[in-house]
């Protein structure tokens, strides 16, 4: 096999991420690596911190991102604040809050599940209802932002119940940050991690995570060691905080100018004008849907402006219109997971994703791949 | 404060690692994202596993990159070779056998230490006298080219004892993976990792991996579920292997590209000539520094010609040297770690950074140093 430079086609990526990454964000990646305690890199990183705190609106000391995707994000959530034997209640609407009661097993945990179907969001009153029965409750986790099913649960009504009860939260915003209001100190949340790749606008490969103090002391009484070294805070910690950085583990420098550079790009646009954008292109998505005669999957309050979730006709082969959007018109559209494979398709509107042409032509695509 | 776009210093990285990144490289990776499914990223991803069995001297399918910098490489490896109550010989020469142990005992293993002094290799004879004494180990780690020491340990040697006794093998090749020959099926090395911004002059944030047969049925047969649902290679698998790829995590795909490139970069040069440049480039630099009076803290068959570990002679203020070298010459080396703080420099020769040019210069900026 002849091997040579990897050239990627130009595609309009409107999947559940990643979303197209702005201009700026790979041209500073393609800037010279620094060592990981130069100076220098230890300055971007305390600018990181602060931008990274003005995203997930927070005055959380412990603030920055973590050195691997989402999931590794949701793993350092988990693992840091599930003791072995702890009971923790995980809000399931779809995959990624099984994958969250998943981690909570393997890390000793004894996960109590509070569910809702596919494609709504969790109902406060089952997290209460939980609660009330299991008053021993240490945690409770959840998804802001469904990916796989576009549902979007009541995170601020949720954190209240986990609160009164006396759990501390975990709460993933991966499909949330940037893309619709993510409050953290004002809804009172203990840890929150996110990912670069969605509506950030930058390449995947990092995990912003946000630590409240309550968290924070939880993790310093821990009875017992966290299981992993490479996700234990308190260690990642003295690399990331403090006056003297010590090493360790090599941290993903040119990522890193990427996410800076991002959290700018959002710094310079204004958080609220970017949740605006992605509410206003979302209107004209679905405004356009209905006329092509599709039907949204997830409608009302749970529907989220960065991910539509659009029912597949019946009689339609749904891989056959994706193939035809990618290779015909460069548009990746997303298929469904789990128990939703083959009945949807999940079309981001995400970060540098969400403007009026690339709805418009997404619309145009999908209308030509249905008349054929 | 007011945070504008990074731009970091162009430095000569003569560190334990990150080195000099290829301007080829850091070009690959500003090229526009694509999808983790997109199936020319998924060309992208078999030739990229070509590519690294090349470069680890393997016929192993299981050969790939985690999503993650060296350390989660190692984690990884631990995780899925070690259940709870395992007996696990750990070869202890240097900060980075340290942390291997204790990886080994947070994911429930039974650590048995080989220890040698830091500087030293580990004493083939000293291992297999303790296998003798706990013929129930399974597993054997081991560093190849310890960072924290410069230390070189024979891991040829060491897998042939361990193999004697029915154990596989977890071998550390982070800082020897393109600078020295590395040969996992010749030594029949069972799980080996590396990092990609050592020799392979890539930036950080990619671990290298691949598995023996043996090793992937150890993991098939385990009795418990791996600890750790991110780092699960049998989890893993499902998006890196096989004729159909299904989602695990999002790829950090910008980072893929980068370590593709640098890989056909080492292809192109040729894996044989790559490690006689790093030997041809240490000589001159042992010269060199013998010349100005600086002693190796490593000599002989243990030196490693990508890192030259330097004695800092008495009444000299190491800290001082280091931040002349960075202010007057842009040039970054490293401090001694742990045991070695205070006593030693790290120099490092490795990939793109190991060139005759860096070598002079590198020895006029510490003779500049030393006479003030």
């Amino acid at each position: 096999m002849k091997i040579s430079s990897f050239r990627p086609p130009d595609r309009i990526l409107m999947g559940p991420g990643p979303s197209n990454v702005h201009p700026r964000v790979l041209e500073a990646m393609a800037r010279p690596t620094i060592g990981h305690l130069d100076p220098e890199f230890i300055r971007m990183m305390d600018e990181l911190k602060t931008l990274l705190r003005d995203t997930f609106l927070t005055k959380n000391d412990v603030t920055f991102p973590i050195s691997g995707p989402g999931s590794l994000g949701m793993e350092t959530a988990v693992v840091n604040m599930v003791e072995p034997g702890m009971k923790v209640v995980v809000c399931v609407n779809g995959a990624f809050g099984g994958r969250i009661k998943e981690m909570i097993g393997r890390h000793g945990g004894i996960p109590l599940v509070v569910e809702a179907p596919w494609g709504e969001p969790i109902d406060p009153a089952k997290l209460e209802e939980v609660l009330s029965q299991n008053k021993d409750t240490k945690v409770v986790a959840f998804i802001h932002a469904e990916t796989s099913t576009g549902a979007r649960s009541d995170v601020a009504a949720l954190a209240k119940i986990a609160r009164k009860y006396g759990c501390l939260t975990i709460a993933d915003t991966v499909t949330s940050l940037g893309g619709i209001p993510v409050r953290v100190d004002e809804w009172e949340l203990d840890v929150a991690y996110s990912g670069s790749q969605k509506c950030l606008s930058c390449p995947p490969g990092l995990s912003p995570i946000t630590f409240s103090e309550r968290a924070v002391n939880a993790v310093k009484n821990r009875k017992t060691k966290v299981q992993s070294w490479f996700m234990d805070v308190g260690l990642v910690l003295s690399y990331w905080s403090g006056a003297k950085r010590t090493y360790h583990h090599t941290a993903p420098i040119n990522a890193l100018y990427g996410l800076h550079e991002a959290l700018l790009l959002v710094q310079e646009e204004g958080l609220e004008n970017a949740w605006a954008r992605h509410k206003k292109n979302a209107e004209l998505f679905r405004a356009g849907l209905e006329k092509i005669g599709l039907k949204p999957f997830v409608t009302g309050e749970a529907s989220l402006p960065e991910l539509a979730i659009v029912t597949v006709p019946d009689g339609v082969d749904e891989a056959a219109v994706r193939n035809h959007l990618l290779n015909k018109f460069n548009i990746e559209i997303g298929a469904g997971l789990g128990q939703l494979a083959g009945k949807i398709w999940r079309i981001g509107l995400m970060g540098y994703t969400s403007n009026e042409k690339n709805v418009n032509l997404c619309l145009e695509a999908l209308k030509d791949a249905l008349k054929r």
